[in-house]
């Protein structure tokens, strides 16, 4: 990449981005950090009732963890190309339920190219136990 | 596998089950077919405004179109085994924007094994123009 | 795709191109067919002493069978965009032990895009049993 | 996983089943370490000429790193289970061409459960580059 680092997005400007999006909105996504220098991007999700797999179970729809794991994936590498991407493809592996738990999503940019970039995605419990992990391809093509 | 087509799920009893998870309601899913013969089900899912993207765009989010997948993909496997399944990994590859249309989402088993099914997904636009695609891996173990 | 039919691939194009290649000669690959129209191509692969998994058994390894799917996937994208491809990504399902048969790999386009490519890639035992299958993703941009 | 650190196989077991392998024996894998206590493996690979994409390139063919990634991984899982297991799935990314280099791959397992265990592989050039990553789905299922 040739961005600097100081034209990353910050957390402040990831979370504005989250917040204008229907979807993320329902996701409630919390930025809880940014860092471009270690290319990494941390946000936290809050369970909620329209999350559970099966009424009072507490546990998280992979659905609802997949979805987090593509929108966190996107915007650590969004935020060293300057803005939110289109995913060109990606992959879950389930671990272990998430039961009774926010999650913790934290995402490691392995690669930020000209024409795409990929993330790794790794997904906690508050305990720290890892639930899912999640492997994502985003195009970072500049839009004519 | 050894379940004879006469104890594969009916497209009434994978509405059931889909009716009976809060995350699965969320995502409107409906039945059109469940073909244990074809080893395909199809559902249906329509557009509605927590979905998007961005407000007013009538954009899918991707994270919507993963989750359908993955449900789809789930008891397109399940119809054969009888019952709702983990999922252990999924890949969604996204070919073009859904925007302004409800979503029909096709899976067609790809093995049925003892231990692992695997299933491929198409979904379409009303129009039939392709959208995504995902293939998933679905724990059949019994549990003891 | 801007590319019209006439500037596809042809099979004995494609064949050119991998008998150049020193590891997709040693795979042993002959085109069997490249339909643009299709957009679908078709190898072959005969079993060889060092493609086995363990000494006598006739089990193709699972890396070959990989590399088989790789290949094939990327000259389907390739026929349509007139050269050979740099891979992206791809999965690789394995469904069944290819044991003493030669591979008969089927490649169909899911799309091909201006700046990617996606191919399904079916793998099937002479019998016509389905052993494996693929999906993966080739870059299409023109390089500078 | 129940097995304790004393059961998992050494650097010497992993060797000895790769040398009795046709195909791993090509791929010329020698194990640099195996550590159960990190649950991590590292094998490397020469170059040799049969590995190119072009001829003259000694650019690697990106079947041969997908086919060190399975095996690795494979061998990530196996350490902690005790003997060599059948791939369920498995993700390959490459990120930069990998030219004028042996491979070191190291894979971390991720979980080792008692139906499937899933190992990423990461692969560096000689001078420590990030080139390919993988991530592979392994069944650990005690056959009967």
């Amino acid at each position: 990449m040739s961005k600097s680092e100081t034209t990353a997005l910050t957390a402040a400007e990831i979370q504005k981005m989250l917040d204008a999006s229907p979807f993320n909105l329902f996701l409630g996504l919390t930025v809880v950090s940014a860092d471009p220098v270690k290319q990494e991007v941390t946000m936290r999700s809050a369970m909620r009732a329209e999350f559970e797999r099966r009424p009072g179970s507490k546990q998280w729809h992979g659905g609802v963890i997949a979805s987090v794991i593509d929108t966190v994936g996107d915007f650590a590498v969004g935020m060293m190309v300057g803005r939110g991407l289109p995913t060109v493809n990606f992959r879950v592996d389930y671990l272990k339920p998430a039961v009774d738990t926010a999650l913790v999503a934290v995402s490691r940019v392995r690669r930020a190219g000209k024409s795409v970039g990929v993330a790794d995605v790794d997904v906690f419990d508050e305990k720290g136990a890892l639930l899912a992990i999640g492997r994502g391809t985003y195009s970072t093509l500049e839009s004519k």
